[in-house]
């Protein structure tokens, strides 16, 4: 009798045998064609779950709580999504907009903010309940709606995001309460398409689609304004057709460089970190959607658009070249580093596949079937500015 | 009948409602009179739990399992002890030499490494039974054995420590396998007292005590040897009484610099981090012991030896400049941000509290009731290389 009681208890879903389970290597994988996401972890590299009914995760992406038990998944129908990752199950969904491209969650971890397209504007939740917090509708000066993109947390209780048709950047201070101060830089540029957020949270940084070059916005002194940076990086320079918009998010800081996918070409641009200048130009493979640096820094991965996405490549931080070339399969969208380095995970859609790698030796340790596997999202992210 | 059982299941160890905890928001903070720890929570700011028996922990520091679920507590008396944060007990416990100080955890979290005084060396251990798997006696050319200091982890499963002694500088590198290939670096320098690695696993400095300058070791270049950095930065110009060693592990990059205690000087130095040169020496309230920057990189906090330990000081990285100071109280002893670097921890040892401020308004928002705490480390560590 004791016995069917103590196999009842909740304890025995937590799936360890003391029915325990820490958090700090867990992730989530979406599965973008069937609304679903697995749980995975990265110390036995195993599946742990199966979670379905998440909604359109075409373009999904996820933030975790501060204390990594809940992931919060971003779907492109709107949907906000909170996971508990211990019970394994939903434990909150709203439809919060028509369409949406991402979120943020506050420093503190009590805030979640979205980014939406229809209609377009920020609305921001209680993390724990999902109870609507703020709403900012992003009207331009004539009162007119853009899409929101680019939206990130940043220090001192911050959420920053770009207007795609306005073409600003706003900043919206929770420090003071539930009722943000917002604050508009105007005229950063046509058609900031995504942005990014140093690992410090000091510079935001949107990509133009409609320009050639970048806007920045020194967080620690916005008085100074949006500047732009990297004129002319050759973005308006006979571009090739632009079959999928790099990702900013992925830029890559390593050493004294920035690493960034130059739109419409196949280079991967480095920025010199103290003044934004170009620096060098590599030419790889096809047009580069993720430009991650390895947590050590020695070595920044480049996915590709279509059709040269069946390849990823490895760049050398120290010499600027490519040192290695992989093919891991039809449609790699998305890798992630375990977070001090040593595996990095990767999407392989069409083959049904996530690949582990070790991110030195190049060496496939292992695969997962995972369903049209996209974003995958490791809950070290929650300890990080800007992830 | 089933309501008692389930009371009864070990579940409600864990202290929520559904008897599930996360472990990315844990910490351990060492009160270091009287061998025992608590574990504490950053998100409501509550202690959970005391644990006692950890022997003698004068000179106590922390790693965390890559799952972020168990703490390993290396003790001064050459106590290794893994605790489970969930289950909130001592899971083991071995006593691994006479006197040692300090511990590193291997990029895949496998192997646990302990750096001894008594005798020399450095024994590595499995971080799940705590078995032995390597024996690294710290032995000159002459044979005599030194003591063991700034001990860390790096990237490609190495451990790096120095030899206060012999003045050597050492690489264990286990990616092979259980038996380290072992590479010498003699000569570094006089008396290496501490040491540090930089976030990006690149870089090894090694302060010496027995001279004016410190010892870098290029991980990733390491054919290039030992160079000499900060030659003649003040050690032996007219030094006061050394009260206390500093804590290179400390050690704080901030934007274009480096951070770091003036042995025997009221200094903080400011390093340039491209040539290691010195940009400026801020005079500071005594001798700075931790130096660490906030994890956006705005400021840097220092507390100080006795007599001048009742009080932090924080610069302001743009300006270089001190922007506050402030007195917790008598005997401050570590400091600890959250990881997103909201909060500032702080231990004030005789005043039995552990105190935590806004790291912005420097407002105080709460304290805990601690005995004599020293040390606190929060799981985040468990993500980054070197922490």
């Amino acid at each position: 009798m004791l016995w069917v009681l103590l196999l009842a208890c909740p304890l025995a879903l937590a799936g360890q045998s003391d029915g325990l389970r820490a958090t700090g290597d867990l992730g989530v994988i979406i599965e973008r064609a069937t609304g679903s996401i697995q749980i995975i972890e990265t110390t036995s590299r195993t599946s742990l779950a199966r979670i379905t009914g998440l909604g359109d995760l075409s373009h999904a992406s996820v933030k975790y709580s501060r204390d990594e038990r809940y992931a919060y998944i971003f779907g492109r129908d709107g949907g906000l999504t909170q996971v508990d990752m211990l019970r394994r199950k939903i434990t909150n969904r709203i439809i919060q907009s028509g369409n949406s491209i991402g979120g943020a969650i506050s420093q503190d971890g009590r805030l979640l903010a979205v980014a939406n397209y229809d209609p377009g504007g920020v609305k921001v939740f209680d993390a724990r309940t999902l109870e609507l917090v703020a709403d900012i509708p992003a009207k331009d000066d004539g009162g007119e709606r853009s899409k929101v993109v680019g939206l990130v947390d940043a220090p001192r209780q911050r959420f920053v995001f770009s207007l795609f048709e306005a073409g600003e950047i706003w900043v919206a201070d929770f420090s003071g309460g539930d009722t943000p101060e917002i604050t508009r830089h105007r005229d950063v540029g046509r058609q900031p398409y995504d942005a990014l957020i140093t690992p410090d949270g000091r510079y935001y940084i949107a990509g133009l689609f409609g320009e050639d070059g970048m806007a920045m916005l020194d967080l620690r002194r916005p008085q100074d304004g949006v500047q732009r940076i990297m004129d002319g990086y050759g973005r308006g320079d006979e571009p090739l057709p632009v079959f999928k918009m790099p990702h900013l998010e992925g830029w890559a800081m390593a050493g004294d460089y920035a690493f960034m996918p130059a739109v419409g070409h196949h280079s991967v641009l480095v920025v010199d970190r103290r003044d934004w200048s170009e620096v060098k130009r590599i030419p790889v493979h096809g047009q580069p959607i993720f430009v991650m640096a390895s947590p050590d820094q020695h070595a920044v991965w480049v996915n590709f658009a279509y059709p040269d996405n069946d390849t990823l490549q490895v760049i050398d931080v120290d010499t600027l070249e490519i040192k290695a070339s992989l093919k891991p399969g039809p449609a790699v969208l998305h890798m992630e580093f375990t977070p001090r380095g040593e595996h990095i995970w990767v999407s392989v859609r069409d083959a049904n596949e996530v690949h582990i790698y070790d991110s030195y030796s190049l060496e496939k340790l292992g695969q997962l079937p995972v369903e049209s596997p996209s974003g995958i999202f490791l809950t070290a992210r929650a300890h990080r500015i800007g992830l």
